[in-house]
């Protein structure tokens, strides 16, 4: 039923691990590690928040420290140096820091002038909404991607013993130059932000009538737009040039559909303006070109798949129930999307399935007397 | 478990209703009033695809036709033109068309310059990625919007007999002028999916591993990028001055954002240049305004619901499993999303609830040995 521990890589020959910091982020890791029993050692500048890390079991705070691997889990501005001064301190130590914009950081470092072999930059995709170590968990990292910013005079062993470490997290590690992490992150993650921010705010003095027409489409595009302003500040400000780099197309490539559209405006006839048109439909086709390349469930493959969409009653256990008769009808349900009516008491649910499978579950689901709506 | 027919309001006492054009829409417009009653006749100017329609039991094509009600379910370049028609042929008769722009239509009308008492433009917001006739199904609107589109000249009560038609068909009725409606749709409809095909132009040429970090946010984002273009080029262009009025807003917002962004970016220290700051904060706390106003289960109200992670094995009836016993818990699940790993054999099943019921459920599913990861 849930994941068993095998899954996980172990930690076993790991060495020592060395945390610096001991918020969200380092207390996870702490716990995360500790539960493959690798020795974990904990530092803060706060005593009272490295002792609740420790006293969460995320490790220990006495005793000698001499880790294999330091890691710096501390905000951007103070982490360059914290990682110098490990990598001083602990001449035989490899040092990583987690922050989510790597180039900054890296530029930073190697304006110190030290040797930075035993440095590897990393960037665990994973976060909660509350922070500090009370809300630290060991399987915040658990299927999350957990990138490796190795750079160009990063040590291969020290990227594998980084690498290790995160597996024994639960993470899917993956590498990227701290560039191409930053450019990866700005079109995957800081766009999008600022795409959903953009479009929600147009809603801000709708007629509520007009936002009574909101269907499954805005909710998408905006849902992550209810993000915190001053933390993404923090995080389109450390990534400016890469964010800024994709924005600047974007924003050509608008300029181009806004003339169109002002072209079209003007005509008399839905005929005329057939350039307008082109540049219309060029501008969709390029969004489906790229969207067909995001992988996994939700993405590429959701192309491949067939959606089948039943009726459900809106009260407990009704879901539940549909979904178990799919289980035991035998499909697997590649995705599965609930979308409400306006006020009616029963909901749409969109269960997306292999296409060989859409058509036998149809037919079984409606024989089991669910409504089938597409 | 299904909806009653009862949450349809009945179809008593509607006149005969006229249906021009039997493509999906209009077949399914015959479906849905036949099957509460209503007398309907058909007619297209395909005789094979009007008997292909009567075949399926969408209304009659035989007999007087004496309308109380004419439906002009075809594209819009012809539709003013059968709007002309009806008005004329059909006296007594309240007239209607389906086209997802209404000023256009209208205008149109005024040209000709016959009375429009009898018109009341709508827009059942209901689709299928299917079309013709064989695609139809009664069912179509249940659920869906209707907005109806009087103009200043539309007779009240040809208003009300338009509406109860459509709410006979399952749909939940709104009212906005053709104006407002236009608006309201580039709002809430056709700039999200600009957003979303720009959004994802800019994954075409990203590498795999860069593609490899997509999260749930880039997900939702781009869902609808998916869009076929021809449609959406007829769409956008139908609607060109209002979808051009409201990307203009974005246009000139995300210009501020690149400049403070460029301006960010040739700063040394993250600490520097806070008016640039300033305006990426604000359009961040902006999209969040915008957010909080989207109605219902997955807009305003989704900020007050509280989402329990559950580890999920990726196989059928695991996630079935798991909402059958939250139905047995007696907690009603506001919203469910399932996001699933990079190539692990588990995924999150993310159960929105009341903030009430999230530790309750947390600790009861727990106890039943469920692995609970927030």
């Amino acid at each position: 039923m849930t994941a068993s521990p095998d899954t996980r890589q172990a930690g076993e020959g790991l060495p020592e691990v060395h945390v610096v910091g001991t918020g969200l982020i380092g207390t996870s890791i702490g716990l995360a590690l500790r539960a493959v029993d690798v020795d974990v050692s904990l530092a803060d500048q706060s005593e009272t928040t490295v002792a609740l890390a420790r006293d969460l079991g995320a490790g220990r705070i006495t005793g000698e420290v001499d880790p294999g691997v330091v890691v710096i889990a501390a905000p951007p501005d103070i982490s360059p140096r914290l990682v110098l001064e490990a990598l001083e301190r602990w001449p035989g130590a490899v040092v990583t820091d987690v922050t989510s914009v790597k180039q900054v950081i890296h530029a930073d470092l190697v304006r110190a002038g030290r040797a930075l072999d035993r440095y590897v930059g990393s960037h665990p995709m994973a976060g909660r909404e509350r922070s500090g170590a009370i809300s630290g968990r060991g399987d915040l990292f658990e299927g999350r991607a957990w990138v490796l910013c190795p750079h160009e005079g990063s040590d291969p062993a020290a990227v594998d013993l980084v690498e290790r470490m995160a597996r024994a997290t639960g993470a899917a590690t993956s590498r990227l130059s701290p560039a191409d992490h930053d450019a990866a992150v700005a079109a995957v993650s800081h766009v999008p932000q600022v795409a959903a921010s953009l479009v929600a705010a147009r809603l801000e003095h709708l007629s509520e009538q007009a936002l009574g027409l909101s269907g499954p489409g805005v909710r998408d595009v905006t849902r992550i737009a209810a993000s915190d302003p001053g933390l993404w500040t923090q995080i389109l400000a450390g990534n400016a040039v890469a964010v800024g780099a994709v924005l600047t197309e974007i924003s050509e490539e608008l300029t181009g559909i806004v003339e169109a559209l002002t072209e079209l405006g003007r005509e008399e006839s839905v005929a005329d303006a057939p350039g307008a048109r082109a540049v219309l439909a060029r501008a969709i086709a390029h969004g489906n070109a790229g969207h067909a390349r995001i992988p996994g469930k939700h993405g590429a493959a959701t192309t491949a798949y067939e959606v089948v969409s039943v009726v459900v009653d809106d009260r407990p256990g009704e879901v539940g129930r549909l979904l178990t008769e799919i289980g035991e009808i035998g499909v697997n349900m590649e995705d599965l999307r609930l979308d409400h009516g306006l006020g009616l008491p029963f909901g749409l649910a969109e269960v997306a399935v292999l296409p060989s499978a859409a058509g036998p579950l149809s037919e079984e689901l409606r024989a089991r007397g669910w409504r089938i709506q597409d």
